[in-house]
């Protein structure tokens, strides 16, 4: 039995679906929001701008995810750009505020909830009072102009409100420098 | 008069929401499609995954744009990736199909048609006969989901059919390698 698991997990499973969409290359952000009862800030790789006139940037969101709960609630978020080196940043964001969303935690341990902007420098946007994150390359603040389900996800569809850089940087963080993939 | 114009056009102009739109980082796709009068391949940008289940890829399109027009027409793309080495086959597809699209052209100029397809060896994807870049490091073929107007473009979506790797590469092509930039 112990060794039937170990030739199954040694398998090698080729799905070139997968193996295609995770060579997709994506900046690394953090979409800051707010709800009644909570600040949050969540690591996205599936954002990009899509309209010019208006400025319109779209985030696709899990359907149990806390800032898509808290756009519903308040209609307006940051997306935050972070330089290449930022990793260890980067990497604070990388964990869901509500731990129940990962499988196989223990009930204790999924009750915990871990506030991922505890010890994070940020200040309120102007027009959104979402964070912007204080070490971040640049920010965007965003109104939301649609909420699109599209299969497992919403496309969080939001206006550009107002943007601003913050610091010089060469380079954006992207998925392939952190090592981190959302894709597949 | 003249020197009027020179300060004027010498005259810097700031735009936050630009400068920050166009540090977001991006992979570069050749959307490819086929239409009654026409094969094509689009650069584009704004291309990413948005869902697991069913698998949804995204990519905004122009509204008067020839791939817009034929996946209208027939329901099907296909979006290729590049392997960052290959700049030149990428810059064959950085202009459009339709020459009036270029702002300035002469009415002769404009009438052009640009077969961007002309000497670029693909195949006929096996569930959409839309082009496959021979030269690509991997494709996606793709049956549209939904067509979304959002602001001055029409979001694509569409649902994975099949996708295959083609080859062997480190680096997906990007904007900032290509120095090709469609956001801001």
């Amino acid at each position: 039995m112990a060794e039937e698991q170990v030739i199954r997990s040694r398998r090698i499973e080729i799905d070139p679906i997968a193996e295609t969409l995770e060579m997709f290359t994506y900046g690394l952000y953090i979409i800051g929001s707010r709800g009644s009862d909570n600040v949050n800030g969540m690591m996205a790789d599936w954002v990009m701008q899509v309209s010019f006139q208006p400025r319109l940037v779209a985030c696709s969101l899990e359907k149990n995810s806390t800032t898509l709960r808290n756009l519903r609630e308040t209609g307006v978020f940051t997306v935050n750009l972070l330089a290449a080196e930022d990793r260890e940043l980067a990497r604070k964001f990388a964990q869901p505020r509500d731990a129940s969303k990962i499988q196989g935690r223990s009930e204790t341990g999924s009750a915990l909830i871990y506030d991922k902007m505890r010890g994070i420098p940020y200040w309120d946007g102007e027009h959104t009072a979402c964070p912007i994150l204080q070490a971040g390359l640049a920010y965007v603040e965003c109104e939301v102009h649609e909420l699109i389900d599209l299969g497992d996800h919403v496309l969080a569809v939001g206006r550009v409100l107002t943007c601003a850089v913050l610091r010089e940087s060469t380079e954006l963080l992207t998925n392939r420098i952190l090592g981190w993939s959302y894709a597949g």
